[in-house]
C-alpha cells in the first residue's frame, strides 16, 4: 500500500472516515479548506497538501467528501480533471442531486477519468465505531478497486447500485427522506401519548421491539420520548429534503409528504433561531 | 380447564384468535352476528349463542372482538353488565378511541365487573400463525387472569401498559399511524427512485436490511416495490386514522401529519371506487 490517496474535505463526517483509512495504513494526502483539521492525520504521517489539487493523485485515486452541490462543482475543475488524468478515480462521497452525480460522471469522462458515486448513512460516531452503510454507483472496474477503501473508512455494509449514475444518491436521498418521515411521524405520535396522559417510553419500547424494530425508530423514539429530539440541530434535514424534492420536480412527481416535511422542519428551523 | 369463556365477534381476526384458544384447550361459548362463521369452532365443540347476552359468562371471562366504538357499545349493554356482574371480567380486544374504553371501565366498574382492554397488532394471518403482538391495560388481578388467554389466542408479546385505561388504545392507535406514515413515505420515495429509473427493488433491500430493518419496512417495502401496495384494501386505514386524529383533537393537539395522511388515503379509497 505505498500509493497514495488523495482526501479532500475534513468535516465531521470525512475526519473519522479519513482516520480510518490512515489506521488501515493507507498513505493520505489531505486537504481541507480550514488546513488545522488535518492536524491528527498530519501527526500520523498524512501529506497536506496546501492546495485541491496538490491533493489529486494523477492515475490514482481520490476521495471527496463535500457539503454540497456548489461545493463539488467547484472542486472539480479542468485543472482537477486534467490533473486526474487517464486511469485515475474520483470518489464523491457528498450527498448531491441525482442529475448532479450524472452530470459530473459525465465531466470525467470527459476527460478519460472514472467518476463513482458513494453516499454515506451514519452519523459521525458511526463513522468512529466503522458502522457506516455506504451504497455506491459507477463502473465495475473503478467500483472493485475502491470497495477495500470504502470498508477501510467505516464501510460495515457497502451496496453496490450497478452503473447507472444518480442511483446512489437517489438512494441517499430516500433514505434521509424515510428518516425525516419517521422521526416526524413520531413525534407527532409520541406527543399525543404524552398529552393524553399515557408515558410514551413504554409505547416506544413496545413498539421498537415489535413492528418498528429498526435502528432509525429505536435511536429517535428513545431521544424523542426523552423530549430530547429536534430536526433543527443541523442544517442537513432542510439541505437533503430540498435535493429530494428538487430530484421529483425533474421528473414531475408531486411530493405531497415531502413538501409538508419541508415546512415542519422549516417551522422548527425558524423556532430555533 | 373446564371454565367456560365467552367469545363475541368472529371477524377476520376474531375466528383464528377463537380457534387458537379452542386449541389451546378453553371452552368457548360463541356469539356472531352471522352464525355461520362460528361453524368451524362448532364443529369442534364451541358452545353457539343465540344471542350476545348467551354467550357472557357470569362472574366469568367473555371476550369481545369488536369492528368499533359503536358496535362496543350496542353489544356491552346493561343487559351484559349485569349478566357479567360481580367478578366477571370482560376483555374488550377493539381498537376504539381510549375515551371509549375509559367510559367502558366506568361503566363495568359500576356494575361491580372489570373491563379488560387489549389491543391487536396484526394481520389475520399472523392470528393464524400466533404472531400478535397484544398491548393491554387495566386492573393487576383480572390482567394476571387473562394473560395466558392473550398468549393461547396468539400473542407472541403481551404488553402490559399499567392500570391506565386508554393506553392500549393509545399505543394501538399510535402504532397504526407509524405504519400509515411508514408506507405513504415509503411509496413516495420508491415512486420518486422508479421515476428517476433507479429500480426500487435493490434500495428496498439496502434500507430495509439496514437503518429500516424492521417487520414493516420490509413487509410494505416489497410491496411498494412490486406496485402491489394500496391502502384502500381494507377499511381500518381511514378508520383508525380518524380515531388518532378524534383523541388529539380531544387534547386540542394540530396533526399536521395525520391530516395528510388521511387526505392521502381519502384520495385513494376515491380513485380505487
Amino acid at each position: 500500500m505505498t500509493e497514495k490517496i488523495g482526501f479532500i474535505g475534513l468535516g465531521l463526517l470525512g475526519l473519522p472516515m479519513a482516520a480510518n483509512l490512515q489506521e488501515a495504513g493507507y498513505s493520505l494526502v489531505v486537504y481541507n479548506r480550514t488546513a488545522a483539521k488535518a492536524e491528527p492525520l498530519v501527526a500520523k504521517g498524512a501529506e497536506l497538501a496546501p492546495t485541491i489539487i496538490e491533493a489529486v493523485q494523477p492515475g490514482g485515486i481520490t476521495i471527496s467528501i463535500l457539503w454540497n452541490d456548489t461545493a463539488l462543482e467547484e472542486v472539480v475543475t479542468e485543472e482537477f480533471l486534467e490533473k486526474l488524468g487517464p486511469g485515475g478515480i474520483h470518489v464523491s462521497m457528498a450527498t448531491v442531486l441525482p442529475e448532479t452525480a450524472r452530470k459530473m460522471a459525465q465531466l470525467h469522462a470527459d476527460h478519460g477519468c472514472v467518476f463513482v458515486e458513494a453516499t454515506v448513512f451514519g452519523r459521525p460516531e458511526a463513522a468512529a465505531a466503522r458502522q457506516l452503510n455506504i451504497p455506491y454507483a459507477g463502473p465495475k472496474a473503478a467500483k472493485e478497486k475502491i470497495k477495500p477503501l470504502l470498508e477501510a473508512m467505516g464501510g460495515q455494509g457497502v451496496f453496490d447500485f450497478g452503473e447507472t449514475y444518480g442511483a446512489a444518491n437517489i438512494v441517499k436521498l430516500v433514505g434521509n427522506y424515510l428518516i425525516f418521515a419517521a422521526s416526524q411521524s413520531m413525534r407527532e405520535a409520541l406527543t399525543l401519548s404524552a398529552r393524553y396522559g399515557v408515558d410514551p417510553h413504554p409505547v416506544v419500547n413496545m413498539l421498537t421491539t415489535t413492528l418498528f424494530a429498526a435502528p432509525i425508530y429505536q435511536s429517535y423514539g428513545q431521544r424523542i420520548a426523552e423530549g430530547n429530539f429536534t430536526s433543527a440541530a443541523s442544517p442537513i434535514p432542510l439541505k437533503d429534503i430540498a435535493l429530494f424534492k428538487t430530484t421529483a420536480g425533474e421528473v414531475e412527481m408531486p411530493t405531497p409528504i415531502a413538501d409538508l416535511l419541508e415546512d415542519l422542519m422549516k417551522q422548527e428551523a425558524a423556532n430555533s433561531r
